[in-house]
């Protein structure tokens, strides 16, 4: 382990930090908030970064430091992310300052605030700013990790990134990156300015843009998107859907390859869920509802919000029937398209998962047509599908084991699964007592302990922070 | 397709449910009671048997008949075996009575009775029949298909049955078999025994052996094992944790190798689920109970009823804490181990399953270390592993689907969740209003076809009767 790079690595990440602390504390200064919360955090993590980054150290490093390091900057970036929260002395415990700011820096949008509107608005801010860096950090994240875990973004990633990740790519890293970050800029402004048109305040446009660009789903109003009119609400579904999608579309789109970009199976597929689950919640809803379009915008506003991992809301879909509910829950398990800043499985595994599950049954037929399974036309070799199985598997058995924590709270069975799902899939929000007009705040100190893990986990796409757990990572070699 | 083979087989198994219906009506004469829904079902029964096993067929036949067989003939017995109950008046529709027939020869003991008691003597025979001439079923299907489907028995069958099935294979499958269904036997008459011994009267236990030496389920007591005192219970939980086992140790036991079969990872890793799980619901439960004695028993109880897919209870574990709950929905997902008659995924699966999860995860820090996954110190081949991996993530696809229809229904989602999973597992009952003390009864036509279905496709090992749903199984080869 070249543990000297990582922690110069770690260093200048939390510079970093330190320069996006700063958008907050001018936010603070703008609104005549009380400053010391950014202020004495600044101080330290600028001062450790500083400290860090001057450690020097061999330049190359391999896989396995690759792994960790991903997982250690994410974790020592939260703990220092919580400080302003507790100074603000808004929440409970360090424990709920350290779930929320992974919440945001994971994009889940899960909260244990109950009562957010009367929270100071740099406060308010940081929070929604963290799952906006956040979305930033996975884009970044996926580009280099992806190919590895069988996620394949085979259009711009698949060529970018050849191997593993070693020193010698960060160039074509960078380059595809900075593309990204454009349009992840892009969107951020357009959006911002879409709110604006459709009538929203300033900084309300501004702070929930940070936090729907990235999926993530922090609302500043204890209703959510609920507080806002329909025309917001539609640009928040059209974002979510944008923001679920493989950034490298955009790119593809922007360079006149649009054509290309749509022969995408992972987007049909993402497309077709969305629209199979839209009319079905809208017809189990309707007899609920007096207008049949404020039955669909619901219907399509929840949707999309889940499959995107978001998890905002316009209603209490806890209300709902329990059909529409299950809808809900299958679609946490979906997620959006590899390559985006959505969370949870992924519509490029789900598809290798039922292609390669349909062929194991056809073989039984017919023992003799031993086929390959295909994404986009190109056949995915055995390897990359044994990965892709091993992630559903994973995050199966870590879904149990999540849901036998918070169990432990004496919540209902419903709670523990869907507060459990719903930070693995950095969704956020789940059902009942973690529904979307509740928070996860009653959870005791374990439960959100282990959430907090669990929303790192299924951003880290579940490989790097499961490692960090395994003995042979550390052995000396 | 060989259809004529198919329909003189199809005669033959009519022919041997013909012989079995003549049990139940021994029963109801020896009670006294009405014998006509028994002798209006065997005159259909033999008939069709007896013309359908005259017509003349080629005698050779390959795997995909195979598959399509086995689960035609699972249906045809159910439509047969359901007509008992509805010539005996006691069930609401043909439906409930076809849910109540497939329960038993799937040996689940989901039932859609809420009173038992009241029921001829007879009628509750042949439901309880039912389940361990399933059982048997079960065994000779196994010994066949299991080593197609990646769960290997790895010291009988695998010997046993080196290919697909060929008629050329059916002198060892037979042997096989003779010596499984001696097992069978012989546990099914220690077990009426024991219970005489502890005594539970005669009809109790011959027909309660009858539901739980092959991990069924169905009680004849409204209250299930409640009813009994803690000498039957104990012994109930002796033998379903039997009935749990793969059928070659005891083989193997018997022949003097009681030592080789010890050394199964599967066996190991099944009695450690057993362990673990019983203590910590003992722990979570222990608070609700005034004796430790009996706190413990019950865990163990439910534990082994659960894991055994066999679903009775001596307690209404709804109403037990989430932790205890969800460890038991938890072990639903388990089972017992393959080569028995207890279903869901099985041990052995999920042992490969967790074994090639840890060879993805170290694959990623260790690039160069490619290693084997090994069951029993054998390296297992790749194409099972994946065979391995789609049936687990089918096994989930359905449970979704199958969560979806129960939910039209209304019911709460924990009650459509442990629905489909009690059904595709052959557990039987689950949580909520499908729990302990309450039964399927409320749901609705459609749920119920569907969950017989889920039966179905659960104890064939999903593939054989996804296969009759698939247009390429029909396609003319």
């Amino acid at each position: 382990m070249n543990y000297k790079l990582m922690l110069r690595m770690m260093g200048r990440t939390l510079q970093v930090e330190a320069l996006c602390l700063l958008l907050p504390l001018v936010v603070c200064l703008l609104y005549h908030e009380d400053p010391r919360p950014f202020v004495f955090t600044l101080l330290p993590v600028a001062l450790t970064g500083f400290l860090l980054s001057r450690i020097r150290s061999q330049s190359t490093f391999f896989s396995r430091e690759g792994f960790v390091i991903v997982g250690l900057i994410w974790m020592v970036l939260s703990l220092f992310g919580a400080l302003p929260f507790w100074f603000s002395s808004c929440f409970g415990s360090f424990t709920d300052c350290l779930f929320e700011i992974v919440s945001g820096f994971t994009t889940s949008g899960a909260t244990i605030l109950s009562e957010i509107e009367s929270l100071p608005r740099g406060i308010l801010f940081w929070r929604s700013f963290s799952s906006w860096i956040g979305g930033m950090g996975v884009l970044l994240f996926t580009l280099a990790f992806l190919p590895k875990v069988g996620a394949r973004n085979h259009i711009l990633v698949q060529a970018e990134v050849p191997g593993p990740i070693a020193t010698k790519l960060v160039p074509k890293t960078v380059q595809s990156s900075q593309i990204l970050y454009l349009i992840y800029f892009a969107l951020t402004f357009v959006e911002i300015a879409a709110f604006l048109l459709a009538g929203m305040p300033l900084y309300d446009a501004v702070v929930t843009t940070f936090a729907s660009v990235c999926t993530g789903g922090f609302a500043v109003m204890n209703s959510s998107f609920a507080a806002y009119n329909t025309a917001c609400q539609i640009i928040a579904i059209v974002f979510m859907i944008l923001g679920s999608l493989n950034f490298a579309l955009f790119f593809l789109a922007v360079t006149g390859r649009a054509r290309q970009a749509l022969h995408s199976d992972e987007l049909k597929f993402f497309l077709m869920a969305v629209a199979a689950a839209s009319l079905l919640v809208f017809l189990n809803i309707l007899p609920l509802y007096d207008s049949f379009g404020r039955a669909l915008l619901d219907a399509v506003f929840q949707v999309a919000s889940i499959i995107s991992t978001s998890g905002f809301c316009t209603t209490d879909y806890n209300l709902w029937p329990p059909f529409a509910q299950t809808i809900l829950v299958l679609l946490m398990f979906v997620g959006g398209c590899s390559g985006s800043t959505a969370g949870s499985i992924k519509c490029g595994r789900i598809l290798l998962l039922l292609r390669c599950s349909l062929r194991s049954l056809l073989r039984l037929s017919h023992p003799r047509a031993v086929k390959v399974v295909k994404l986009d036309g190109k056949a995915v070799d055995e390897k990359t599908l044994n990965t892709v199985f091993s992630f559903a598997i994973l995050f199966f058995l870590l879904l149990g084991v999540g849901c036998l924590v918070v169990s432990l709270d004496g919540v209902s069975l419903t709670t523990a699964f869907t507060a459990s799902l719903g930070c693995l899939s950095n969704v956020g929000p789940g059902l009942d007592a973690v529904g979307p007009v509740s928070s996860f705040g009653r959870l005791s100190c374990l439960s959100k302990l282990v959430l907090s893990l669990y929303m790192l986990i299924g951003r880290l796409e579940l490989f790097p922070i499961l490692l960090l757990f395994h003995p042979a990572t550390w052995e000396h070699s």
